[in-house]
């Protein structure tokens, strides 16, 4: 199943010509989940040819602008070439009375269902979950409310080894309980063990996505051991000082992260706009966390 | 003096990666002052290299989202650059509780002053003036309250004919008065008329911008012979009833306003998203009014 990740923005608050502030863009088996949504993100959108009107949640870490300002024009994109189908946002319950406001003052009555499922929790919090995937909410430490996600794939089913269920032609109705489990009981009353007949899964993979906040283990707990961690690194450590005035993380502290929850890789990301070259802060956070990458808008990665 | 128009965006509603949607700046005499303000307007003035912090004053004709969307990242942003001048926003009285929900909700006090002017007259009414510019409003016909504007600037001082007054011995002090218009009187009592020692100045210019809105002929009495109308052409006219269901003008409508009003020339502009050639709307503007232009993205006009 697709797992993966597209980066629509990669700078801090300023837009600039070369890299646009925060938005990610999630594929969790074709459906499309939006992280964050700066200014011109529906223009990112086109340029890396997403059909965004695939896109079904979105997942809004706080209020500050190069987190939120381009969701107005997105959604009023989205009404505009015809939508029909439901929305789902998750974000800051503020955020439902400024997209109010703004609807109101234009006289729109949106096409498509919008539903808004304000995050309020401080603690760690199932939002949504389907067949393939559980999202979960967890607060960050910034100079507003913020908060975390992790998105969590499920279980996949046990894998038919085919080459012996059809030479012992199993039922096609016994399959889906092999895929559960079960062990196989033939007409003579003979027993097979589940894992004769079938394979491991793959690992259900996740990912979790921390932008923006002060370098904070309280997290640790929530996103141990995951695939792909996603952790702001707005400036190089002999900028710790601005970092914590502005309750923003580096890029070494970014690496701790990944290192102290055991994580797979870390994507850094969220970088200040005085950054033209982003070769040290990579090199920084790899002296830590070998298994560090660089958020570059429109780069794709399979998780 | 400087009076000249930069496009930043020629299309409507929906953003596309060759247009942006409506935003223009106009310098009157160095000083900047930016007509609506779409989203990614801020990107425009960097990619057009316009310093942004010179921008004076900015007016908003009405709420629909291609005019303001980009308003509240620009603010932001020359927050975010230190701004500490005096910002002045002429805009519909709901842009004002827009933009202070959009601030409480990030915890922003804006380092600079923004004082906000609410359009609410129903006539042709001034809404600013220094000693080269006087500004006005009235209101256009479309689906939320909308404002047109026109720039006109102030007479200007009659031009001394330096080899006739330096000749004369006219004494530096009395030059202002020649400028103004006075006669001179010599330390022998002779009279010389003020025709005879000055030129004529050039004609005070104006402009005036129409978006959106309806074609409309009451408007005619305040943009009448002005030289440069800005008047929006979202369709052409085969797609007239569709013009008038969305309460938009066509390219032909644009230029017969242009022909009744007689303006010496017209930008038509705010083009649909489904004209990527424009060659069509320019020729049905000019089979009308010959000295029409078409908006682009980045383009500059002295007036």
């Amino acid at each position: 199943m697709t797992f993966s990740l597209t980066i629509l923005g990669s700078n801090s608050a300023i837009p600039s010509l070369t890299r646009n502030p925060s938005a990610h863009l999630l594929n969790v088996n074709e459906r499309l989940f939006l992280i964050d949504c700066a200014e011109g993100t529906q223009l990112q959108i086109r340029k890396f040819h997403v059909h965004f009107q695939r896109i079904e949640r979105i997942f809004i870490s706080h209020l500050h602008g190069d987190h939120f300002f381009g969701l107005i024009g997105l959604l009023n994109s989205l009404h505009l070439l015809g939508r029909k189908e439901e929305l789902h946002l998750y974000g800051p319950p503020l955020l439902k009375d400024i997209l109010d406001l703004q609807l109101e003052a234009s006289k729109t009555v949106l096409n498509y269902p919008l539903f808004f499922q304000p995050l309020s929790s401080p603690g760690y919090e199932l939002i949504y979950g389907n067949e393939k995937v559980s999202v979960f909410s967890f607060p960050l430490t910034h100079s507003v409310p913020t908060w975390g996600f992790i998105f969590r794939e499920k279980e996949h089913l046990r894998k038919i080894r085919k080459e012996i269920t059809e030479k012992m032609k199993i039922p096609f109705s016994y399959l889906l309980k092999l895929k559960m489990g079960e062990d196989y009981t033939d007409p003579s009353g003979k027993v097979y063990r589940n894992e004769e007949l079938t394979a491991d899964p793959p690992s259900p993979k996740s990912f979790a996505y921390c932008s923006d906040t002060l370098y904070d283990e309280k997290i640790i707990p929530y996103i141990h051991d995951c695939d792909l961690l996603y952790h702001e690194a707005t400036f190089m450590q002999d900028m710790l000082q601005s970092a914590k005035d502005k309750m923003h993380s580096t890029a070494m502290e970014a690496a701790w992260m990944a290192k102290k929850a055991h994580v797979k890789k870390l994507l850094i990301g969220h970088f200040s706009a005085r950054y033209d070259d982003l070769q040290p802060l990579l090199d920084e956070a790899q002296s830590v966390f070998p298994g560090t990458i660089l958020a570059e808008d429109g780069m794709s990665i399979n998780i």
